[in-house]
């Protein structure tokens, strides 16, 4: 039996779940992997804090150098979240030769080179399973799994929140500000979910999806990003007319080392596996040139599913002692400023917008997108309201600057009443 | 640089797979994995047949000790194929000190304590990811990112051939035996098709995954089989009206040590993610306590597929190089007899029958299940044909015997026709 003493950074949420997960399983993780997890260090601000576990008074402590200095601890557990001083405090106690364990997204999307380089000099392990889509090993099986693949796509749902509140939008037609509430009360979306429904969270995420995928660094900065807060329940009634679910989709493209990376609002067809991800579930698919069309799917927050992926990683680090895996990947690749971003990339368009009813408007708009390139696959026209129609025009293929130009100059036409959304299309 | 003479016994489709993806992603794998393979021998049948890639002669043999007795061949590939020569083969190879990756769900369902032992004691790597679902990492998600999980049910789409079937007569309307040419002409059905369609394919990769995920031997002779044949267009039409798609799940679940292992046509509702897994492709259902649902998509078969598993395998087995992991079973755990194994699980079932429409049919049939402890969720009744009528039973959760105790009074009843079929529906 191998004995592990760990120390957590932090003790919120996840921390009591990874808790939880190493009582109640501690038989079946000693007898099945040979190892006993023991708590011995808690960092956290407060001591006096009251908290859901009763603990002995004497685990925690508020001084990061009791667990930095504490050579009985081989295993540090991070849990705190937010960039510093998480990435001060990981990069310390790799430097004393401790494995890490991290759930913390924004280091490791932000800091993942300074701290892989610190982990292979000194020889430490560095997980990070927990940092993307909780108990869903994506990370593992992009690593572990797929190494004989080109990666050359992923789409993911990797946030819970958001597809909480399209699915909620889509299945009882409550309006974006409704289905936020109700995400609120069930405790799926934060009182400010700024950082959600924007697609930052998601964005963090599918930065370390993508530097994994195609060995090329992929910083957050550089991904496009648009929220769900101006997807209308029209637009989900006519996608529905059109066979279509709105997700917000993190896709991530590659094409001859020219990479595409975007999270916004996405149609993609009812029947793709995908369009199953419903309420707060989150669903990753990925493309390789061996494996074909590969898909995970599961919880993708939680205490205990995001603590399952850590005492996963707790114990892949014990059997790794001393000859952990690290990546692969040049000084050039792992420079931001290397990976060549495609912004002008090309997909298809759900255009929705509110015209006068008038003879030959259509073919005026139509008129518009040929002259910049844009070709049109499918019209709706919805009278209402008298003298003002709805048109939803679906485009074939093209050039993302191509639709926002075409668009630019829709919006100046006098019988052009309003552009009200433009969503684009994966199939 | 890591070089790592291969052998292969057996070079078919898969074999081929295998080589392509060796050739065409050989830097990546230099690169990112330090591992250059290098295909030392080939053991086939007939070394004269013409194949669909050209290589050296001498690369072929037809004698298993030149491969067993070559010290430079440090990895076997068996991609041959069956129960006998393979098991053989394998032992040998491993006592000879040779890792070994394999594709053969029959050999490792039926062998498994066998072959692990031999591996454990001879310090060599076993790997079989490719024996269950091919390029979807199963076998390696179950071993090591579930670990801090009680896994308590697998809910499978492992068989492509009947997804296939029952996906074309789901959304072309055709009848079984059409769906079966169409598989047969596109080669997703061999031309015996009886393996496949009888369920016989999904049993034994059900028997890997339930032994792997409970830790308890499941012999595939223990699980419970029922084909698709039976299923019939008016099965399909009346399950949607329900809310149902049908499909052949291999279902494993452990309750308090007792196991239930059945594959059988099952309804699952139109909205579960399950129900998104169309076509050839394969769907993995796998509830943990700490993970809670986490589902595995992709293709389950295919040269490619099938040998990005191959391909990763060997990898691993090079990292791992005489630090490979083993299953901690103990013997008794090893042992098929001590398994628990419940038939008369309790499931909510499908009940159609042909019967006299006549008034009270309807009181005496819903009267027998009564009797029977059988209560009843649901009935549709359709007149057709002037005196018969249609009538669809759904039950609430009821013993598998009680039903079938049922089932057996309500035929003897003048007014039944004829129980048409029984389909059990899993939520």
């Amino acid at each position: 039996m191998q004995v592990v003493n760990i120390a957590f950074l932090g003790f919120g949420n996840i921390g009591t779940g990874v808790y939880k997960i190493i009582n109640k399983n501690s038989e079946l993780i000693n007898k099945r992997e040979g190892i006993k997890i023991n708590i011995k260090r808690i960092l956290v601000r407060d001591i006096n804090k009251k908290r859901p576990i009763d603990l002995p008074k004497d685990l925690y402590t508020t001084e990061i150098n009791d667990i930095v200095e504490d050579p009985d601890i081989s295993l540090v557990v991070e849990v705190m979240g937010g960039e510093e001083p998480a990435r001060q405090y990981l990069l310390s106690v790799m430097k004393s030769g401790k494995d890490v364990v991290t759930a913390n997204k924004e280091v490791i999307a932000r800091h993942l080179p300074e701290l892989e380089k610190t982990a292979r000099e000194n020889g430490v392990g560095l997980y990070y399973e927990a940092s993307v889509a909780a108990g869903i090993p994506i990370i593992k099986v992009i690593r572990e799994s797929l190494q004989a693949n080109n990666i050359s796509e992923i789409k993911g749902i990797i946030n819970g929140t958001t597809n909480y509140i399209l699915t909620k939008m889509s299945e009882s037609g409550v309006g974006f500000k409704d289905a936020l509430l109700e995400a609120q009360r069930l405790g799926y979306a934060e009182p400010d979910p700024t950082f959600d429904v924007e697609g930052m969270d998601a964005a963090f995420k599918l930065s370390i999806l993508s530097t994994l995928a195609f060995k090329t660094r992929i910083s957050v900065d550089k991904i496009y990003k648009e929220g769900i807060t101006c997807i209308a329940k029209e637009d989900i009634i006519y996608g529905k007319e059109l066979g279509y679910e709105v997700k917000l989709l993190a896709i991530a493209k590659k094409r001859d080392n020219v990479i595409e990376v975007r999270v916004h609002p996405t149609f993609i067809p009812t029947d793709h596996p995908l369009a199953a991800v419903r309420d707060a579930y989150n669903g990753i698919f990925v493309k390789g040139d061996s494996v074909e069309n590969l898909m995970l799917y599961g919880r993708g927050a939680g205490d205990l599913p995001t603590g399952s992926a850590i005492v996963s990683d707790i114990i892949n680090a014990c059997h790794n002692k001393n000859k952990h895996n690290y990546l692969n990947m040049s000084e050039e690749e792992w420079k931001a400023e290397n990976a060549v971003i495609n912004n002008n990339w090309e997909a298809e368009y759900f255009i929705r917008m509110t015209v006068l009813d008038k003879p030959g408007v259509l073919a005026r708009i139509a008129g518009i997108f040929g002259k910049h390139e844009v070709s049109i696959a499918s019209v709706i026209q919805k009278g209402y309201k008298g003298t003002n129609a709805s048109i939803i025009f679906v485009t074939h293929e093209a050039k993302e600057l191509h639709v926002k130009n075409a668009i630019e100059e829709i919006r100046t036409e006098p019988v052009v009443i309003n552009v009200d959304n433009v969503i684009r299309v994966e199939n």
